[in-house]
């Protein structure tokens, strides 16, 4: 399908869509039976291939998202950055989580027979890829990187906002695996939103992943509930990602905070999951003359695309229409594309009052200062946020253990809890978690950025006394691929059964 | 809500209810917070209590259940065990999967700051009770105990079929748990149809576990999918469990196999999830007979509820009546609850023709032998088969490599492949997988028994840059609770950007 595809406003076909998908169920068991190494191999090669194909994708990307070069060239280094921390993933080899029991003729419940577990690829993997971030959360990006590192063959669903883009991304990753030996079929772009729609009722997709708005998210999440076979759906959908400042934090260094929030909130024209969307400030602190001015001073810029700013647009519109908001910058949403940013200021009651208008994302450069009265107070007020992707605690001198109930109600409501910094930047790093609670994902016990966004491509089965030459190499007893392994020898029940 | 509830066929009133549930809330955070050794002591001292009062909960379950005092006996043993098994997994601490690291000026991408991740509990649980266990897959089974271990409250709807054992066993749970120091409100059971839903409609719990048939699961599936706030929903439904034996097992100890088969068929009266439903025969193995003599020879027995045996007499009655099949041995479902076994023969292009009637699950003593003609096509009826938690196959001598094409089409079916043994009786040991493809279970990933049972209610949360004194006990540096780690230090990502 890739290569087909390459104008843009040119949809799949369906009877293309079927040969992708036909396609990928066909690569998937080969794909999945390589050895962990040869796929590390593979994604070393896409991003090897991404990296040296750097000035034209880069060129491409910056004429259709009008985003700017060096944040472009920073997003491909994230990108070729993920696939290569997938190829460590892989050669740790934890990922598969071997585990054998021993058999065990005296087990308290009677013999145990011989078990050998572990992850395998769940199948072919349908990719929606994201408008904001055009190489990282699409076509090559996290998502795809940990479905292939899995082994499991992707259909990746291009984004309209860079369709060019995406055709050669494509068409990259497509010679790169195939150089690199993978099956035919283990990859493949389509485009279109009925294409996407037809793929995720598709029985031979087996998990579907997404990045983008609660609406479309949540759209596609009830398909993929309503099917015959339900499968896993792991969408990324809408975050307001909460940040607290404590007045001694405000105290000690209340202007960088201000500064740093307004950084923040305002990183990529407000268009990243991890804008902080509301700032709980202690009352009395004296900072609105630098939020003012440093939103102020942030200039227009364009977004992503025009359904973007449309819905930025309405979601602004219904925030300042809202009783008891203080406008400290209106910005503006401008002709076309562009938005400049803006803030506004509530309090506590007002923010809970009107709940449904202020606590749901504006996906844009805006954002809400809320000022609060009782450090002590705000875990209830926690209790009324919906889930999120992050939250976010500025501490100052003094303050200490008393917080905890503030962060235990985050924790809660929260996928990663930081401090003293902001959400935007997320480190592409094996402990890094990137979900939560819904509506920030569908799938809160999952993350899409880490090495453990594997975990969600894989499905544990375990054999029984199977004969040795009818095991996966995963299991086998003399290891061929040297994956580590947990081995419960017989013996450890003598106490269980009393 | 437990102990007001001993009068079968009282539903706990939605009062009580929103007061079960306001004490699971009030009580998730407490509970969760307990060092893990701490709640391994209180699931140690719930099995204690009802091996304690084995002798009352065995009388009052076989006179509710109609079940054999001694398979009962064995089931309270089992049920124990597993609580003990996550003793032994709280203790272990890899549950929580600490994983640290180390804060890089040089990473890669710019600084990384120190990430902090671990597993906390996501909240209270509600659990619907099975009737083909009243023990083990029942109050206090093995949801119940990987929920409470986990750190989660647990809301026990009970099932209808054996209400006074559940108020008692209800009792002895929350007794157990209060007198080991539980926070009032970690464990409840309430009754009724209606009371389940309500639960499961309500914002307090964040997951739910179930095990019964297809349509209620379904049901309750597409309820929790469509909520406000979708929760992920553990379902064990409906399970074929296609055995296979080949032309040289058939050759070498085809009367064991027959006889296995129907000892296995016929175990529980049929009312395991793991029941083989299908049983694959080389054309011409010459074991009708031994087969006809075998099902014959169990004799009727009763079946768990009405509603379970009315269910089985229409599908038992849609297997007989459809073309092709030929009755074996004809068994019966007789007056009241009890059945007998019925055993029918067919081939693999009627099993392909009539997919609708045939491939799914018979809840009950009721199993169809395919006879097929080559081994080598049977990975392509594979590929017709629904997900099923187990898939069988008998070898012999001289088999080898060349039936891994059919292994690897059942590991795509299944989560268990058990090989020259029968799928009932399912060890509950550390890498014991219980799950599979839908329907066998509407969550592919996850177990409901066995040590990772834990890890469906769990959810991972990452700490950035935290205060010491604002870090949990599992994720502090000097590591109060003895949790195993994963530290990754500086300047391993040296290679992964080029």
């Amino acid at each position: 399908v890739t290569g087909k595809n390459t104008v843009p406003g040119t949809d799949t076909t369906p009877a293309e869509l079927d040969s992708a998908l036909a396609a990928a169920a066909a690569a998937a068991g080969p794909f999945a039976a390589l050895p962990p190494t040869e796929r590390a191999g593979m994604l070393g090669a896409v991003a090897d291939a991404l990296q040296a194909a750097g000035d034209e994708l880069v060129e491409v990307a910056v004429a259709e998202s009008g985003l700017s070069e060096a944040r472009l060239r920073g997003e491909l280094t994230r990108t070729a950055t993920q696939l290569r921390m997938f190829v460590e993933v892989l050669k740790d080899g934890r990922y598969a989580d071997v585990t054998i029991d021993r058999a065990d003729a005296e087990f308290v419940l009677g013999p145990r027979p011989e078990l050998r577990r572990a992850k395998f690829a769940v199948g072919p993997v349908l990719v929606f890829a994201a408008s904001n971030f055009p190489f990282a959360f699409s076509v090559a990006g996290g998502d795809t990187a940990s479905a292939l590192a899995a082994g499991s063959p992707v259909v990746l669903k291009a984004h309209p906002g860079h369709p060019e883009l995406s055709a050669l991304t494509g068409r990259l990753v497509t010679e790169a695996l195939r150089d690199a030996g993978a099956p035919d079929g283990t990859f493949a772009v389509v485009f279109g939103v009925e294409t996407g729609i037809a793929a995720l009722r598709d029985p031979r997709i087996a998990a579907a992943a997404f990045t983008g708005s609660i609406a479309a998210g949540r759209a596609l999440a009830d398909i993929a509930a309503a099917r015959p076979v339900p499968i896993p759906f792991y969408g990324e959908l809408g975050s307001v990602n909460p940040a607290f400042a404590t007045p001694a934090a405000v105290a000690a260094r209340g202007e960088e905070i201000a500064e740093g929030y307004v950084g923040s909130f305002t990183l990529g024209v407000g268009q990243f999951c991890t804008n902080p969307g509301l700032l709980f400030l202690p009352a009395g602190h004296g900072l609105e003359g630098t939020l003012t001015e440093a939103a102020s001073s942030v200039p227009g810029a364009r977004m992503l695309t025009d359904g973007v700013h449309t819905g930025y647009s309405a979601r602004r519109g219904e925030i300042l229409g809202t009783a008891g908001i203080r406008v400290l910058v209106e910005g503006e949403t401008g002709d076309g594309l562009t938005a400049a940013p803006t803030l506004v200021a509530t309090d506590v009651p007002t923010l809970l009052a009107h709940q449904g208008e202020l606590l749901e994302e504006a996906f844009g450069p805006l954002s809400i200062v809320v000022e609060y009265t009782d450090v002590k107070k705000l875990p209830a007020v926690v209790e009324e946020l919906a889930g999120t992707l992050t939250a976010t605690v500025h501490t100052g001198p003094g303050d200490g253990a008393e917080l905890s109930p503030l962060v235990d109600a985050l924790r809660s409501r929260a996928g990663r809890l930081l401090f003293n910094g902001w959400p935007t930047g997320v480190a592409v790093t094996p402990a890094m978690h990137h979900g939560g609670p819904y509506p920030s994902t569908t799938a809160p016990l999952h993350t899409s950025v880490g090495a453990t966004a594997i975990e969600r491509f894989l499905r544990p089965v375990v054999y029984q006394d199977a004969p040795e030459e009818l095991l996966p190499a995963a299991l086998r007893e003399d290891n061929p691929w040297g994956l580590p392994r947990t081995v419960n020898e017989a013996g450890l029940s003598a106490e269980w059964g009393r």
